[in-house]
């Protein structure tokens, strides 16, 4: 079949390389990958609770904002725990200042721009007051990691989670980029983060973007009172 | 049955509030677990090396004394990559100067010292000149992790090995639960590290440490060109 190009459709395409084409029904969303400070702790702490739902495990959650903030924040970016926020807006973002983390902007086009049910809980503007339009869509939690083998760091990503009604739009593979990209950046060698071995959307999503689910390995944690009991120097 | 004590045996007994009671064909070794050093880097290389050995995985062992040496030492201890030396000697060890981290020493008895082939490559003394009798029998390496559900940090085993020729007398139970007293006394909260599911030995004795083996996780890894491709950031 011959293809034909209407000059609409060449219009549109050429239009297409300084915005991305709005097709009908279609949304243009706003979206930033910045390093957090510590005024998103109260956005974090609501993430992390969103996970523990997420995984059945609620009764494991005891974080509070103290904990966060006191922990998170006491080494310089990607030397110790790093959080990376996402956020959307429906309007461009101002210009931020983050010399240690150029801040990653993508306009992305959905489908369909569900009601965000929690938009007031999760407002941003932390950043700029401006930003009256801004909404903490997710977040990644990460902490370099050692590959000995290689004699080079790495990352480990702890913690990664795109809020329900902002799924299925590829910001979970945004964030998780952003990792792997500065990793690289870094001249680091490897990015391993951990899976359930039932989440097989989450495994599918993660062998596309070129991980390797490793089989073999299995996780041994030392957690609560039997760690505890190494706190006696004569166990 | 009537229980009778010696006047042997309770002078033993008092003894061994000294020092341990050596039975027939025992001998005494000392130990010490104490904070590597840059000097410490050949020996470090090499235990990696025997490491890739083990696991049948030489053919990813690309880490080179250069490579160790400019990414191990670059933060205070325990706030990022950190390594622990077990050293073993047939003296006592003289002091050391560790204000970060007071050695560990144990005095262990052991039913049979077999000949140390690599004794001269481990050759220890990188401390004090003085410890010519001292040998490097392995190491540990770990890293800060970040427990979300608890907002508190823990540490991350990465790798642990004992010389063969050391192993069976409880030196890995030794090195372990040095990172996990490390950990309890700076508050951290839990303890992981990976373990190939076929060594059934180690789980076993992991096991008996009181870790959970996780069952349900799986490591997800991104390295070499795939990671390599977040590097361009059009990916």
């Amino acid at each position: 079949m011959a293809s034909t190009i209407s000059p609409a459709a060449a219009a549109a395409a050429l239009a297409s390389i300084a915005t991305p084409t709005t097709l009908v029904g279609q949304h243009q969303l706003y979206t930033r990958i910045r390093l957090a400070t510590p005024a998103d702790v109260p956005h974090i702490h609501k993430l992390i609770y969103q996970m523990a739902v997420f995984q059945n495990e609620t009764h494991l959650f005891t974080a509070t904002e103290s904990s966060l903030a006191t922990t998170l924040f006491n080494s310089p970016p990607f030397q110790s725990f790093t959080v990376f926020i996402l956020e959307v807006s429906s309007n461009p973002f101002k210009n931020i200042h983050s010399p240690a983390f150029l801040p990653i902007e993508r306009t992305v086009l959905v489908d369909h721009v569900a009601a965000d049910p929690e938009a007031e809980t999760f407002k941003s503007g932390v950043v700029n007051e401006n930003d009256d339009d801004v909404t903490v869509a997710g977040f990644v939690l990460f902490v370099p990691s050692y590959t000995t083998f290689a004699g080079k760091p790495g990352f480990h990503v702890e913690d990664l989670l795109v809020r329900e009604c902002y799924r299925r739009k590829g910001f979970g593979k945004m964030l998780l980029s952003a990792v792997a990209e500065q990793a690289v950046k870094m001249g680091f060698k490897r990015v391993e983060w951990s899976v359930l071995e039932w989440n097989v959307n989450a495994i599918k999503f993660y062998e596309e973007m070129g991980a390797k689910v490793l089989t073999e390995w299995r996780v041994c944690r030392l957690t609560g009172d039997a760690l505890e009991a190494y706190g006696d120097a004569n166990y």
